[in-house]
């Protein structure tokens, strides 16, 4: 067999070779010691120390500030970087999903966790979605969405590169069909509850996947007369109304707020009324007209999206905490998340214990969670890590 | 009706009234500026700050470092403190475990975080164990069982007050009956295998009530040949029991891993083998033999039980994580735990992701898991959470 072609050098310094050793997979442009001579997309590289010593192999992306991704620390001749690797990992990252089986709404693949840097990939009853947030993936993701259609049996791909992550990678903001045609509406469930999503049109890839362990664990501990704030399609204040008289879901977007409202027409959840308002706004109202639950939910979208507003996000997340644990009923139930990457756990659970406090009201802290299984965190890269939630009775 | 007696008066120092107001309930006793004149056990004062402002009423311990443990923020007029005071936080203690209806193995009283400080009781069946860390609870338990028998139909309650921390408040260990008589040997169930406890001699009150979902978890994801370290009577071992092809359990106390074996038998769990041995020595023999396997669990006693010895202990937990990470197959579960308090959440989460490294293990973070939901942490005094559970998968 002839040797594998000789791979492009990407030299880092000595600081950036400790990192990638010390199980981080990034490599920012300015570790890069000498970069690699490449001309196209998606370029594999071979990353060596100022030594010279081999430490992996890498996608390099010629404008992201996050130049190298590790793909690999073996070398070409040991384990070459091509469509047979990248099925083989995909095929690993399915398999480890094997104990969600039971589920046709769940992330395949999520990026590093999986050692495939900057893939996403959600599935969706027939229908998947693939995001792509790396240059290296990007260049692949028509032979990616193959091989997905090929494990999965999934009759469509849509491709959902039209997040912001998007432009700090240099690559340009996309939305269609990678395999299939026709209509991106597909369903699929949460627990026992049916929902249907617009793959090409809906937030995100169509659904907050990342909560669907949360939607369910709430609807489990939930009890009596229930408020679901920030709301989208309804997934919290579905899995509410199983075990709550009745539940308040509230959502700003018309849209949204339409859907949820269908979806809980369509699973027969006739206890959930959809207010289409302001979360604040209506958080204020309950607490100033003494209006009290015994479940509260609070789903904010991500309050601090850049660490500069981070004081501003945390006074509106304690706002909507305080009032949260104001309007909880003695012994109620809140369940309260934070999206944002740029709040810590502990930042974060700082302030909902203030926030209770300010409220005169002993808790006791029941679970600490996050994202589900299918979204796992990799060791060496804490910082991929966003969802935060909180369960927390109120005395 | 006659006005409540004056209760003894006990001043804090600046520092102690600002920790109270935080929602700590504990003051220690350097924080007195003037002890309360109290003569008998388990005497209720009313605290008050520099200025002779009331903060609330608390229990009082002559002997223990730990002086003061707030009962309620309220003075005696509005509410005494007296048998029915007792009775409402017992019943809203049972009510708050409403959702737990299903289980028969639990705790139902979780000393501060119920607001009842310094009392702990577990049921297993129609047993009731009864444990108290607070002179005051201490001077009370015959009657506290009294209430506990007529609210939950218990036939028997056992005072298991023979545990460490009794020494730290001054206070005599001694087990005996409270309730009922003759045999201590009660049956409870953790999710459908049953198990049989010793109440009178078995370890804490008889089993690890606070691991019971963390078992179930476990037992969930567990897939192929499963390792359990540390078996005790068998809890997470008749759990993995379940998906896993076959189970070793390893238990180094002869009495414990005789009745795990007997479990297992009990609940028709054939795929288990217990070893009578010492985990340390089996892993490092597993490790060199290079047996793999799919599922491992680590659930050491408290390794740190103090702060000093906490460099030993990290050095202990540290050998089990590197040898249980590299007796893992490609995408093994690691289920690793520790219950020592000295070691928080952080550092202990630290030790585990270092071994991945040095086991050359990218590893998966899928869960951050505690005690169970009857185990609840009260939001002012986190120093009282102690079990952490780390669910991470090896690729």
């Amino acid at each position: 067999m002839a040797p594998p072609a000789a791979l492009p050098v990407a030299r880092t310094t000595p600081k950036g070779a400790k990192s990638l050793r010390q199980g981080n997979p990034w490599l920012y442009r300015t570790e890069l010691a000498a970069p690699p001579d490449v001309k196209g997309a998606g370029a594999v590289v071979l990353v060596v120390d100022s030594q010279g010593n081999p430490i992996g192999q890498a996608l390099y992306a010629r404008r992201s500030p996050l130049a190298l991704r590790l793909l690999t620390r073996k070398g070409p001749a040991e384990e070459p970087v091509n469509d047979a690797f990248f099925r083989r990992r995909l095929e690993a990252a399915l398999a480890r999903r094997s104990m969600l089986s039971h589920r046709d709404g769940l992330r395949l693949v999520h990026g590093e966790a999986d050692l495939l840097p900057g893939l996403f990939v959600d599935r969706y009853g027939s229908g998947l979605t693939l995001q792509t947030l790396s240059e290296g993936m990007d260049a692949r993701k028509e032979s990616l969405a193959k091989v997905l259609v090929e494990l999965t049996g999934a009759t469509h791909v849509v491709c959902r590169d039209d997040a912001s992550g998007r432009d700090f990678e240099g690559l340009p903001r996309e939305s269609r069909f990678l395999h299939g045609q026709g209509d991106a509406r597909f369903t699929y469930h949460e627990g026992e509850n049916r929902f249907t999503v617009d793959l090409l049109g809906d937030m995100k890839t169509g659904a907050f996947l990342d909560q669907v362990d949360n939607h369910l664990r709430a609807g489990e501990l939930a009890r009596g007369e229930s408020l679901d704030l920030f709301s989208y399609h309804g997934g919290f204040a579905l899995a509410l109304s199983r075990n709550s008289t009745s539940v308040v879901a509230v959502e700003q977007d018309e849209k949204a707020a339409a859907r949820a409202q269908e979806n809980a027409r369509v699973n027969g959840r006739d206890n959930v009324r959809v207010e289409h308002a302001n979360a604040f706004d209506v958080l204020r109202r309950f607490d100033t007209e003494g209006r009290r639950f015994d479940t509260i939910v609070l789903d904010p979208p991500g309050l601090a999206k850049r660490r500069e507003g981070l004081a501003t996000a945390l006074r509106a997340y304690h706002e909507l905490n305080l009032r949260a644990f104001r309007c909880l009923k003695p012994n109620g139930l809140l369940v309260t998340c934070s999206c944002s990457g740029k709040l810590d756990r502990a930042g974060f659970e700082e302030m909902v214990l203030a926030a209770a406090m300010d409220a005169k009201r002993p808790v006791q802290i029941l679970e600490r969670r996050g994202a589900g299984l299918d979204h796992p965190v990799l060791g060496g890269l804490l910082e991929t890590e966003y969802l935060k939630a909180l369960y927390v009775r109120a005395l």
